[in-house]
Formats: C-alpha cells, sequence, structure tokens
C-alpha cells in the first residue's frame, strides 16, 4: 500500500482508526484506557470517567432537507450518551461544537440547541461549553459527552466469555428502514414535488430522526444488579457490533436469525422495497439499541425483562462468528456496517 | 431582531455564545462551571478535571497552501491545552475528531497524527479517543482536551482585584503579522507563480504556523507558588481577552502601550506593511500567551522573571477600560479580535 496515494476510502474507517491508534501508549495514572471502546476511561481519585465524542457532517451523516434541526441537535446529543451507556455508566456532561456556513440563521441554531437542551433534560446532563465557529460550506457538529461510573461497574468490550448469552435491547432495523423511506420520498419531492407520503411507517421515520439510548436498560441493570460482561452500543447494524465483541474478547459466536426482533413495520417496508428485513437489523445501523453479553446464571432475570432479547451465545474463537438462518444454515458474519468512506 | 432571518454575524461569535448558554443551569454536583471560560470545570472526589474543546475547519481556521498538516496537527492540539494551562491546570487527555473528504489521502492524515501525538508527548497529554469520518468537502478538526488540577489551584476569569498587575507573557502580534506575510505570498504565487519569500521573517512565520502554549510559565507559577488573580491565553488579540476578564471580574483596566512586548520582526513587518503594530498586538490573535493579574505583592517575583512584562494594572470599572498611548493619551479598548462569522 501506499501512503501517500492510497485514499481513506480503501481501507475504511476502521482501517484508518486502527491505523491512527496502534501506536499510541497512554502515560497517564487517570488514563485508564483509550481509543478502541465507546468511550476513553479516566481515573481520577478512584471514579472512573468515560468520555465519548462524535463528529457529525452535512450531507454525510444527515440531510437538512427532511431532518428537522431540533431533531438533529436531539440525535447529535442522545448517540453520545448512547456511547456512555454503553460503558454502563451514566453521562452527565456534554461539550458542542458547532461550525456553520453563512446560509443559517440565529433561528436556525436556537433550534439545534433546543434538541440539544431537551435531550440533556431528559437524561440529566450538563451542556458545558463548546466552540462555535463558522465553516465554507455546510454544518459541522462535534459533541463530546462525559460520564460517570463507579470503576468496578464498568463494561468493556473484551469481556465476554463462552456460553454467555448474547442479548439485543429493543428491535433492530427500523432506523435505516426509516431512512431509506426518507430517501426515497426526498427523490420523489425532488423529481415531481409530490409531498412525501409517510402514513403507516411515523414509526420507522421516528427511530431514524430521534432515536431513545437505553438509559431505561442501564438503570434496570443496576436495580438488579446486573452486570453484563460486555456491551456496545449498535450504531453500525448488529453484525460489525458484534464482531468487534468477537475479536476484543478473543471469542466468537453464534446467532439465530429467528431471535433477532424485528418491528412489523421494519418486515413490511422491507418487503415493500425489496430489501432483506435480516440485512436491515443485521447491517443497518443507527438503532442505538444494546448489544451485551450476561453470563447463564443471568437467564431468568434477562427472560423476564421486556424489551431485551436473548439472540444467541458466545463460543470458542474456533467454531466461528455464526448467524444461523430459518433453515439451520450458519453464515459467517460480515461488517458491512454503515462506512462513511464507502465511496 | 428577527432570530429567523437575522445572520450570525449580525450577533459575532460572542452575541451567539451568550444567546446559546444564557438559559444552561447545571444540575449535577460533579459540573463546578460550565460555559464561560477557557475549560469548563468538573469535581469529581475533590479533584477538578477541566474540559475544554476547540473546532478547525478548512478555508476558516487554515489555509493548506501555507501550513504543512503536521504543523496543523501540532496547533489544533497545544491551542487546547493552552486553555487547560489558562486555567492554572495540566493538560493530561485529548480525544481527536476528524472529518476528512475524498481529496485526502492516507499519508495526509498521518502528518496530521504525526503533529498531534508530538504535541501530546512535548506536553505529557495521552491522545485517548476520538472520531474519524468524511465530509462533502473540506476538513474539519475537533479537539477537546482534558486537564487536572486541585480544585484551589484553578484560575478563573473573573477574580481580578483592583491595582492588581495585568500581565502577558512572550511578546504579541507576532503571529498575526506571520499570517498576513503568508496571505501576501500566497497571493503573489497564486498570480506570478514565484516562490514565496519569507527570509527575515521566519520567527513570525513559526508563530503563526507552529505557537507554542506556556506550560512554562504554568510550572514556574507552580514552583514559586504564585496564584494570578485571573487569567485567559491570548486567542483572539490582547483587547479582547482583557475585556474578558474585565467584564467577567466587574473591573476596569489601565494599559500602557509602551509596555507591550512586540518582537523586532512584528514591527518591521508591520512597518513595511503599513499596519500598525500596536494593531496587531492589541488584535492580531493567535499568539497563544497569557493574560492574567496577580496581586501586587507578587511584583518582585513578576518582574524577575524574564517572559513576563507588567503592562498595566486594574482599575475600578467606573474608570474604565483604558490603553494609554505613547502621548499620554487614553484610547477606550475596544473588541475588535478575531471574528470568524465576519463577512
Amino acid at each position: 500500500m501506499d501512503p501517500a496515494k492510497d485514499t481513506i476510502s480503501s481501507i475504511g474507517e476502521f482501517g484508518l482508526i486502527r491505523r491512527l491508534t496502534k501506536n499510541i501508549v497512554l502515560k497517564n495514572k487517570s488514563s485508564v484506557t483509550g481509543a478502541g471502546d465507546d468511550a476513553a476511561v479516566l481515573d481520577y481519585k478512584g471514579r472512573s470517567i468515560v468520555v465519548t465524542t462524535d463528529l457529525l457532517t452535512e450531507g454525510i451523516h444527515f440531510n437538512l432537507v427532511y431532518t428537522p434541526l431540533k431533531h438533529l441537535g436531539y440525535k447529535a446529543a442522545v448517540v453520545n450518551f448512547s456511547d456512555v451507556f454503553a460503558m454502563n455508566a451514566l453521562p452527565r456532561q456534554m461539550l458542542v461544537s458547532m461550525a456553520l456556513s453563512a446560509k443559517f440563521s440565529i433561528g436556525m441554531v436556537d433550534e439545534i440547541y433546543e434538541g440539544l437542551q431537551l435531550a440533556c433534560e431528559r437524561f440529566g446532563v450538563d451542556l458545558i461549553g463548546g466552540d462555535t465557529t463558522s465553516s465554507v460550506t455546510g454544518m459541522t457538529l462535534s459533541i463530546t459527552a462525559i460520564g460517570e461510573s463507579a470503576a468496578e461497574d464498568l463494561v468493556y468490550r473484551n469481556g465476554a466469555r463462552i456460553n454467555d448469552l448474547i442479548c439485543v435491547t429493543g428491535n433492530l432495523g427500523a432506523a435505516y428502514m426509516g431512512l431509506q423511506l426518507l430517501e426515497r420520498e426526498r427523490k420523489i419531492f425532488e423529481s415531481t414535488g409530490s409531498q412525501p407520503e409517510l402514513a403507516g411507517f411515523e414509526y420507522l421515520v421516528g427511530r431514524q430522526l430521534k432515536p431513545e439510548p437505553r438509559g431505561d436498560i442501564i438503570q434496570y441493570f443496576r436495580e438488579q444488579k446486573i452486570k453484563p460482561t460486555s456491551m456496545i452500543d449498535i450504531s453500525d447494524g448488529l453484525s460489525s457490533e458484534l464482531l468487534h465483541i468477537c475479536y476484543n474478547s478473543g471469542k466468537g459466536c453464534k446467532i439465530y436469525a429467528s431471535k433477532i426482533p424485528v418491528d412489523p413495520e421494519t418486515a413490511k417496508l422491507a418487503a415493500e422495497l425489496h430489501i432483506g428485513s435480516m440485512v436491515a437489523a443485521m447491517n443497518g445501523g443507527e438503532d442505538y439499541e444494546l448489544l451485551f453479553t450476561v453470563s447463564l446464571e443471568e437467564y431468568k432475570r434477562i427472560s423476564e425483562k421486556p424489551g431485551i432479547s436473548i439472540i444467541g451465545h458466545v463460543v470458542d474463537e474456533s467454531e466461528g462468528k455464526l448467524l444461523i438462518d430459518d433453515d439451520g444454515k450458519a453464515v459467517e458474519l460480515t461488517a458491512q456496517g454503515w462506512n462513511s468512506f464507502n465511496e
């Protein structure tokens, strides 16, 4: 490979991150872990602080044609809270940076902030600062969220053990199908001027525009004193996230297509658009549900809780990373998650 | 005013920030202070954590025609460390987010990271994470730096008292003149193809492309047990920063043009370009020196230290915020600092 000529798309986002972070050595006692999980972990006098950041750019992560600015602000905040929850920590503070081109009015910025502040109120987070500046074209939003936890409660990606249950919250693929619908209607509107036809699929649109991170599940874990062995939030699709857990834990997995939760609206639109609903669930992304593994001993308390599905179990690395389809056929998982560098 | 129609440039960056932050109330016990200083302050079990973030966009904050990528990475990191130092804290961790368009090769990203890592090594900071994604056009860099301090050592913008000495480190206006030179040579190159002529002004170019934040001064404060009463780093020009301290402290100031440190190269190029060197020092920005106030009792230890200039003193608010020129004439300070929203 030739770094001077090869494009970023040739190695992908994860390849780029691995390349950029492979030589990093943490030196400060307060730096517990750095890149490679949902959030970095700091330790100041025994209290763990997790920090995570996300950069959203117009035209790549959002399209203002169908994204209300208040929703954009809300989503930008909660996707970061989702990363904090995925560490089994609680979000406490947030910093927001925005670069805006000349086309944005003050009222538009106000709307973004309304969404940011609504998210902060709902999840008990303080907006403590940031940076506001201009851009040549388009909008960029950069959010940093800070959360806290007792050190012993933190859950990383690398703790999955053989025979652990693999679980997901909510249902998968809905946010992706919502995006397909919005994109279809945008194209129709742009070529014919017809108003968008979203009736019957309000749930999918809501899942795309206003995701809800699973703080309620973290609360349940605390009440029940359940500690998952590994956890990650589903931002890039189940397949990609499960592979992260497998690679980081040095394990394999076996999950069952029949057990993966899919909402009827997701299935209905998937059929209409000739997309397999399993493709949407496995590779769709942006659901911001939690994927976690727990000890078999937790079977009763996990299976009793509405909104959690047990989809499979952890196996030895040598057995592979497998999806068992409805006919009992095993398919090797591949990461076809959403990759912003794909051309 | 009409938020739906007024542009951001009509209220400026500071107006926008005030507007966006005026209703924010901090709720978490661990959130000590939020927006309104160089960095937010968190308190976890008595240890204070400061967090600051900056967003840099191509074409606004940097021009890749004359900014080597390694320098860009270095500068993006250290301007955040400068904010941490300005709280009298030490930087410990950093998160980096980047949005890149298709024109960037892997080698180019490597160069940016070399600069980021050099800055981290020099200042003992751990790079703990971030986000890397794509953009439609150009590059955006978002950096979040985290620092720590004992709570009682933190220095805010609001502590200046009447009769305190007003001090600056290093010299002012050099980074601004460096930028003027680079811009002049860029225009000549673009219209005639002539190679840039930077001889004799290497110091100014270095000040623009590779600023050095004053961790050494913070170290001196610690060794000498000096605690400034207020402090800020000079990113927008002396005038703007001094007004921040005056407004936040509810005080006035009297500073003397003859005492403001200006490097001979700055004065020489300012004369050549018909820019007053005092204009460059007062309004130029990007020097990343420290502006602070200290008690009169510290006069001896401050005046003995090479690289610190005492430029005036704090007065009652009713006396105004004044610059006394070489003829003894008093001029009211105005914030003409660099404003990225100016059209």
